[in-house]
């Protein structure tokens, strides 16, 4: 903590850094942080930061509670909401409940899984249980007016471009719209439907991610948003679990950052205890591009999981969303569980998502102190790039 | 070229670029770029930069004719070779002839990329060729003897940890020996050899490329390396098309960058003139990893070609390293002259390496004109990034 102390505390050099950005969403620092944990939010907001809950897996009540929760631990300072609503699912516009949803997962694939299961020494689950739909858009809007009856100060969608009640919810109450983008193309359509704020998210990101890089991605959406006249703020995100790859993505034009996989090994994240093991080892070789847990491309750790599912070497092909994560999240919560009682075979299987970024995730910390040290290696770097220029 | 102008003129600025490799390697901006092409190499060099021959597709003779035309051009300023000595290839250690590895290319194989060539209107070779097994590493020590004696400043390998008789080589004639690497282990690897530099190359790279992206690459090697007590300089590769990709590598700690695809689609370049069309057109998501051009992973343009062989959906297994290229090479060729005749189907085949920021590569220009944007380019995004911290 050298220069955070040489430079007068936090506080201090926070207020200072000049990020347009920073006045827009009051915050210290640029650097948003998505979890799916409350406590995470609420220590990276607290630390200058701006947290964001990751809200769809989260019925409308619990939703409610959770953000009371960060309401009451955060003292006004901002935080955000995102609600994947994407726009492509099985059964899309067709009303299906979640029965009938269920209905069309098809004996083979449960048929794959419990064999999958049983050759890991895993025997049939005596109580078997199908997953919510909750990357089907059902409880989207729902979720959405839970989210804006709290005092947010984001909305973001990680999939697709949002619908277009949640741009006129967010405009009508004032709080700006996010939209997660992979590609250049998507960032124009997202521009044109109306965000506020893009994050250009590189193929090296945990969860569900395109196929371009972070250095790629992230000049190439501000060159195209530039060509289009759009001067939206684009936060870079892929990969980045320091603050000199932020530097670095500040370099190139970017806002700030968007982070997500750094604080699955805080000491705050809810994130199975064997997986944390697993993710402290990992290198950023151990992770792959799969669609075996939501039925679209997302990027975890490798896995006999993810080894049995394409586009792995003669892997079976997932459902489509969202009936394959309806069939998996259950089975590969169990498999959790088994694994922290020390389940061989479980422990084989575990997995869940992580960026490349998990190569650099080596030691568990308080969110509080990740937020810090990104601030001390960002003003490192930026510093250190300002000495291979002329006076 | 604002910067440039308001900072007195190319040289004066160059001179004052505060980094060590300069001094090291006589350069006034670290910025190397690969080509097979001499006139790329010189025009790098003597605007600045540092070229590096790609010298593993020449004949013995051929190379030195081209290095001494590279001397007789660039007035003793400092220049590279690279020869690829892959670890691993077919018939290694067994003193293969040409034609004893061209008999070990199956028949099936050859009919595949027959019935490919008829499917898109390409009548068989009334004289067909076998390419060079140029990746095997049997000309490898030759070339090597010819690179050294003319006055290199660098020697390359592309693939894999440089034989001892290059390392020792270098050593003996103070010539610094860089290797390529795709994952933090292999640098560790490359450190022990006793390479002088290394260059980290993340999977937006074109050619042969691993999987970890540059991005995360770059500080992972970096932070691997001083651990185990080495202080190698680092440069940083894959998907570096812009100085603000630069920039962004040198915050991360890179002491700077090794380019290859931005040199493509310059005036100079010797790229297939229907090629540099696909690339002046192409975005960062019509590139694949595909192991159908080399039989080993590297990065091209989708065509027709890429999508026929693994790992694209059902596509053909190809053969090892350097069965593959001594099949393709020739073929690969042939397209690349009836595509620029007009051939639609040709031009729907034909292919070539390139990385994912070939998104950003709109424009043919000078190689010349490309190192002072590049310059530019990092020295605006160096300033930018200065002002978002305190002064």
């Amino acid at each position: 903590m050298r220069l955070l102390a040489e430079w007068g505390g936090g506080k201090a050099i926070l207020a200072n850094v000049k990020l347009d950005i920073c006045q827009q969403f009051g915050i210290d620092f640029p650097l948003f942080a998505f979890s799916h944990c409350r406590d995470v939010v609420a220590a990276v907001t607290n630390a200058g930061g701006f947290g964001v809950l990751g809200a769809t897996a989260y019925s409308p009540e619990q939703l409610d509670r959770e953000l009371s929760w960060i309401d009451d631990h955060v003292n006004g300072k901002p935080y955000g909401a995102d609600i994947i609503v994407p726009a492509k699912f099985e059964g899309k516009g067709e009303g299906l409940s979640k029965g009938d949803l269920a209905s069309r997962i098809p004996d083979d694939t449960k048929a794959f899984v419990a064999e999958l299961l049983s050759g890991h020494g895993i025997e049939p689950d005596p109580t078997p249980r199908i997953g919510s739909p909750m990357l089907s858009g059902n409880t989207g809007r729902e979720l959405l007016d839970v989210a804006m009856s709290h005092p947010i100060k984001l909305i973001a969608n990680a999939l697709g471009v949002p619908p277009d009640y949640m741009i006129e919810a967010g405009r009508a109450a004032g709080v700006p719209v996010a939209a997660l983008v992979g590609a250049k193309e998507h960032a124009l359509k997202q521009a044109a439907a109306g965000v506020d704020l893009i994050v250009a998210q590189g193929t090296e990101a945990g969860g569900h991610c395109g196929e371009v890089s972070t250095l790629v991605l992230v000049p190439e959406v501000l060159d195209a948003l530039e060509a289009a006249g759009s001067d939206i703020p684009v936060l870079a995100a892929g990969g980045i679990v320091t603050g000199r790859q932020m530097a670095a993505a500040v370099a190139m034009g970017a806002a700030g950052a968007w982070t997500g996989s750094v604080w699955l090994t805080t000491e705050e994240a809810e994130t199975a205890p064997h997986t944390v093991q697993k993710m402290l080892a990992a290198s950023s070789r151990d992770t792959v591009r799969s669609a075996g847990r939501t039925g679209k491309p997302s990027r975890q750790l490798v896995s006999d999981w993810t080894n049995a599912w394409a586009p792995n070497d003669g892997g079976r092909r997932p459902l489509p969303l969202p009936l394959q994560s309806m069939l998996v999240e259950p089975v590969l919560r169990r498999v959790d569980a088994l694994a922290e009682q020390g389940h061989e075979g479980a422990q084989a299987l575990a997995t869940y998502f992580v960026g490349q970024g998990v190569g650099m995730m080596n030691k568990v910390k308080p969110a509080r102190e990740v937020v810090l040290e990104f601030i001390e290696d960002y003003l490192a770097a930026a510093e250190s790039l300002g000495r291979t220029i002329p006076d």
